[in-house]
């Protein structure tokens, strides 16, 4: 399968699993549960899902249907990311995925609940008992703390508190480096790290993955970068140049364009370097370094 | 030792627990950090995690100091949910325990992520490895999957969507009881159901807990309903009269104030007679009940 049918495949997949998982409810609680589902429902790459699939897939685990809760507890926790992020007292923006962000259609009050209820909700897809054959409960408990550990205090929520410091306000590149690996970084490793657990990886396979996931987890927030500078809003489905409005360090405004690309790439190669313990059967997540730098929105 | 030495005791053990807990950090995210901490030590009676120690000794277990961080968790994510609750889009309090609350000492930004932070650090203290030999892993899952269910869309975040929606409109006393079930009574009950995982409880004696905990629950809603009516706000250390303020629907708007007395007494009896089953040993749970309706703030 060549990587955009795999990719259409494994989003569809993941979707079908969100719908099925989301939490239902009678009547009272309608609104609420819209509001998760408004942002989960809004598209995405479903990059992080896939990632997990992938690894798992690298190290000749056929990713069992069964576990794709946890594969979906990742997107639970991006889109969480993404709403709170948006807010008005954070980055205040209207547009997201080409569409009115949660607050806009929720409120504020909404959207901040909408993101709480995703992420709690992520543990519980997370710890949910009935897949436990599949996975020892060690695994499960490794996956929920490797989980917590990426996205918490010293992890994204940490990278997104330094970020909204670093508004209007001169940082450094190595303090744009510690952002960049914190709030985009951790849980594109994580990710990884979390398919390795499921395909039983041994320790080096263990390093190798996580090596792979921090230099696509800097791929992709080098990309992202260029796409606030070079993009249109329709490309990109949220308002362009938000950076440049927030006065945000970005890679562009380090070392221009040119250099900015050239260092995505140097990314993608030390992604695809960490990989060759991997042999052929990571040939998936060698595309997936090459699509991450190449993606325009 | 009398219920006083008990709470004194308990509350200081979890304090020192929490202080040692929380995750550390070089300079950069200080304040992120300071935002969490800030909340975390601005006082409280930590009922949420001493329910769950008593209901582990309940059933004959005394409880492991190596298994604080598990009521720890209970506490931080109470913490979260007051810092949430208190955010000007949600109740916009600014008094909480007498102090400021969070987003008036670190901003709106600073509140969300400290509150964000808090819960996902409760999941990574209930996934912490190195007390795997106390707790079987799938006993450590339970408690993730019973909090998680809890304190989700189903359950305390559901129920604050359902209060900012009840606001300022007319709602009936099911409706009213629903939202006290959710918001407040579902992580007192997990707090009681996460002791009884500990103590190993068979089905008759989770039976009794729980039904205990719903009690509890309910009771501590209809007293929290009547100091906010009652109180000063020197009592509360945050503002009174804020649900007239808000217009929310409390037990003493449906009932009067002595009625509502009369059901906080009952819903105490109710949790007393719950407890039956595990004869004297719960006898700090049933002080604890009484407690919990006697308490003035």
């Amino acid at each position: 399968m060549d990587l955009k049918a795999y990719l259409a495949s494994k989003r569809q997949q993941v979707e079908q699993s969100l719908h099925t998982l989301l939490p239902q409810a009678d009547g009272e609680l309608q609104l609420h549960l819209d509001s998760l589902a408004y942002s989960l429902k809004a598209g995405g790459k479903r990059l992080r899902p896939i990632l997990c699939l992938a690894a798992a897939e690298a190290l000749g685990t056929s990713f069992p249907q069964r576990l794709m809760p946890v594969a979906c507890a990742l997107e639970c926790v991006h889109t969480y990311s993404l709403i709170h992020d948006d807010l008005p007292a954070m980055d205040n923006d209207e547009l997201r995925r080409g569409k009115p962000t949660n607050h806009m259609v929720y409120g504020e009050a909404g959207a901040i609940l909408a993101g709480d209820g995703l992420l709690t909700f992520a543990f519980e897809l997370l710890s949910q008992p009935d897949t436990g054959d599949l996975l020892p409960d060690r695994a499960r408990l490794e996956i929920i703390h490797c989980l917590a550990q990426a996205i918490g205090s010293l992890g994204m929520v940490g990278g997104q508190a330094l970020d909204m410091a670093a508004e209007e306000k001169s940082i450094s590149f190595a303090e744009l480096q510690t952002i960049h690996r914190r709030k985009t970084g951790a849980l594109i490793t994580a990710s990884v790290q979390i398919g390795a657990i499921i395909g039983q990886a041994n320790q080096s396979q263990m390093a190798a993955l996580t090596a792979y996931g921090n230099a696509i987890g800097l791929a992709f927030q080098i990309v992202d970068d260029l796409l606030d500078v070079e993009g249109t809003s329709a490309q990109l489905g949220k308002t362009s140049g938000a950076d440049a409005k927030h006065q945000k360090a970005t890679y562009p405004a380090f070392f221009g364009v040119e250099q900015t690309r050239a260092k995505a790439q140097e990314a993608v190669q030390e992604a695809i370097d960490a990989l060759t313990v991997l042999g052929p059967s990571a040939d998936r997540l060698r595309e997936l370094a090459h699509y991450i730098s190449s993606r325009s929105h």
